[in-house]
């Protein structure tokens, strides 16, 4: 592993600003020295993109399947070298460094299966109709095309699955862009062993060079300007609602604006009803201590916000939630700057009027680890207050305590777009469930009944996105095949004599 | 008809600003005063959206669909009182204003078809594996569900099937989304009588008050309003690419972004290859003529650059071009300000450097009549001046003469996105047109051949849209069944009991 970039196949560091990783469990930086990329390597990058955009978009979906498989090989052939920078970068158990390199192998090969067949371009055929009366009707035959060269930030919660190769570059390669990773600065090194995969792959399987680049940068005017470059056609991002709100305005800013399809904040509401929590409050209690600290908290899906009907059921269950929630050992966070942030969010959450701390964490706690947090608030309180709506990136959870349903309601209607809602109820009260499903589902893209939000399945029928901020566009997803959509645009050939028509067109 | 705006199903005039439309072809003002829509009358109009969109969206398929085939009714029962509105609004010939009738009736009924059955909401399952390994799988499913109230803005050159029950209206309301429609002032009175049939629908066949209101105005203001209006989630737009990019800007400002679908400039590229032109230069140059000065060269995908090779053949072409397109009659356009437009923005272009008039109509022209006009220039001069690509809006076409293939290919490289591009070519050619085909499909929605771009199909297979500043989002269409994805954003259920999904879910 170097801390150069990659400029198309090439390692490149021409600049002379550097800087390293952090390893948050032993509190030290990391070795290797990363280099910044310079305007000239930006430039080169989006040059070969350019260039490789007309070849690979031609290249055939097989072909492209088969460069998507080299690569999910050749991360897995980085084995344990690749795990064990993974955790040092992260402070995240071996165990889901493996976990996550599945999930990114695995949706690297679904996108493979999903273009072995041109299905995904959705092939529609009208036929002429020569002798239709007033006018001849056409023949036309549209299907989906790549948009061009896409940039990809890399998320700091998913080193590998949402990162370098996960799912925004899989899913761009396999609709035929060229991508160009913006590397997150602190997993670099993660980054800088996926990216030599890549490349190895691209070369093994004869790609055109600029089909993939990725530029190192710990600041954040990299990432800018390669938004703001007239080559560069749409962009990926995962992260918190600041830095892509301002990416989403850059590229609208451009003269020729681009989609943005930013995946961002989300306190993921949790309902819970008075027969659940009748029945089985404490079994709730346990499975929702476990959501709220899986991975420190670190999931873009983590119950924030656990909305009940006041009652001495609710109370009992706020402090049972407390003290399972406290009772699980600290866990490392990602990074210092991620554990300041959440200790600082989660006090200006806590210290807001009408809010009361029902537990916290008191164990062992070394640097960078994270101290959970259970706070709970009355719907009043909620419903005029907008920082308590704010996400704490961690192991935290608001319990918010209606009145009645009318202010449930209230509570759902008034909340910002979320990826997830979910909603834990019983078989005798379906009946009555149609207004809560009916508001929820205007506020989120994905409802989960009698669960946990945590866990994202890799499928056809997922909707990871949401109204905003939960996405910059709700009309797309960041998970599943579907997510192939937000790199691709409708065309049409009209008349087009046969011979001059791609074969999956030929009805 | 009246002059006052369609606030849900009242008629409203509480405003003191007023105005008239303007008949271009007996160059005076029309009768019907029309009442600005005030601030109260658009809040208004927004809270009733709002409110009907719970409503709306849960109406079943077939409800809605009759709503939309009962629109279509009222309109055809105005009769021939909406075909002389139109007349006198536009200075377009009666016959257009039936075939553009046919063509809005066409579309309500089209989406009614699409919406009998829910497949439009692209139903995906991934039913459950409890015995999965590690995890199980949960079951999930996607669908697609409506937006919420959407703003749509009339197209000038539209009156009828881009404009108050046109193809964004259409669409939006099949999707489930209550429609606001800010009126073009223009063709206030022809809008107005659309309105009354589309409430007249709504309240025949018991959609909720709120489903439909049209607001009037002149200005910008009005439009800007509600735009920013935060309970509006998503906008459809057709007009010129200042207007689009404006209201594109300001949705894009928003505390909430929303999604702005503009379909906005196009110059509509033609490429001519030496075979068509050796064969059947003349054949072209009079479809050519007739294309230019269809409508008065009032559509989007008028046909405002012709590319060729530089040859004697196509010398010969340009003049024939000429001749048979100034041989035409001169036709009125739709306004005074449309005609001075058309005027100023084709001097603009003739008199950049490197440019030639090859003709211009002299005959017979009454006020707002239109003298056709058709320019020539040379790829160098168009490649260096920016001046050149832009829009003539009405009977304007400039033929470009490339040295050679490789500046044929730059210019069309160096175009802003188009809605469609042409290629006329022969069948000995076709084993070499890799390239231009190539190329242009970069830049456009659609590529037609061997036909004229004029002429949109109503179908399945239709894209049009295209690349900045054709649309706004290059990734959707805005006619066709497609369009109706504008309005969509997938939503899954996860392990949903099945008494709570609807039918067609229960798979």
């Amino acid at each position: 592993m170097t801390g150069k970039n990659y400029i198309g196949f090439q390692q490149s560091a021409e600049g002379n600003k550097t800087y390293r990783t952090f390893n948050p469990k032993a509190n030290t930086e990391n070795a290797t020295v990363f280099f910044e990329a310079t305007d000239t390597e930006i430039e080169k990058a989006v040059r070969l993109a350019e260039e490789a955009f007309p070849k690979f978009k031609n290249i055939s979906g097989e072909k492209r399947a088969e460069f998507l498989r080299t690569i999910a090989d050749e991360i897995l052939a980085l084995d344990d070298a690749l795990v064990a920078v993974y955790c040092a970068e992260t402070g995240l158990p071996e165990g889901r460094a493996k976990g996550e390199r599945g999930r990114t192998v695995g949706q690297l090969r679904m996108f493979a299966d999903l273009i072995e067949t041109e299905d995904w371009r959705q092939p529609t055929i009208d036929h002429a109709i020569p002798d239709r009366q007033p006018m001849p009707k056409p023949d036309l035959r549209q299907f989906l095309i790549p948009l061009g060269p896409v940039v990809v930030f890399g998320a700091s919660n998913f080193p590998l699955a949402y990162s370098t190769a996960g799912g925004d570059t899989a899913s761009a390669l396999a609709a035929g862009c060229p991508v160009i990773v913006k590397s997150h600065p602190m997993h670099a090194g993660t980054g800088a062993l996926v990216a030599s995969a890549i490349v190895k792959a691209a070369e093994k399987t004869g790609m055109p060079e600029g089909v993939f680049s990725n530029i190192n940068s710990s600041g954040i005017e990299v990432g800018q300007k390669l938004v703001q470059h007239p080559k560069v056609k749409a962009v990926g991002f995962t992260g918190s609602i600041r830095g892509g709100r301002a990416l989403f305005d850059l590229a609208g800013q451009r003269e020729e604006p681009i989609p943005v399809f930013a995946e961002m904040g989300s306190i993921n509401p949790v309902i819970i009803t008075s027969g659940a929590l009748k029945n089985r409050a404490s079994e709730i209690a346990s499975s929702y201590a476990g959501s709220i600290t899986l991975g420190t908290g670190q999931f873009c899906t983590n119950p924030g916000l656990i909305l009940g009907m006041e009652s001495p059921e609710l109370s009992e269950f706020v402090k049972d939630l407390g003290e399972k929630t406290s009772a699980i050992d600290a866990q490392c966070m990602l990074h210092p700057n991620i554990h300041n942030a959440f200790v600082s969010n989660g006090e200006e959450v806590s210290s807001q009027p009408g809010t009361e701390v029902v537990a916290i964490h008191e164990g062992i706690r070394p640097d960078n680890y994270a101290q959970s947090k259970i706070v709970t608030t009355s719907g009043a309180a909620f419903l005029e207050n907008k920082k308590l709506h704010q996400e704490v990136f961690g192991p935290f959870s608001m319990v918010v305590q209606c009145k009645d349903e009318e202010e449930l309601l209230k509570v759902i209607r008034g909340l910002e777009g979320q990826l997830t809602g979910t909603l834990l109820a019983e078989p005798e009260e379906y009946g009555k469930l149609d207004a809560v499903i009916d508001t929820l589902q205007d506020r989120v893209g994905r409802i989960i009944f009698n669960g946990v939000p945590t866990g994202v399945e890799v499928c056809d029928a997922m909707t990871h996105g949401g109204p905003y901020p939960a996405s910059t566009d709700s009309r797309f997803t960041a998970v599943g095949n579907h997510s192939i959509k937000r790199w691709a645009r409708p065309f049409s050939f009209q008349n087009f004599p046969p011979e001059l028509l791609p074969d999956f067109l030929q009805r």
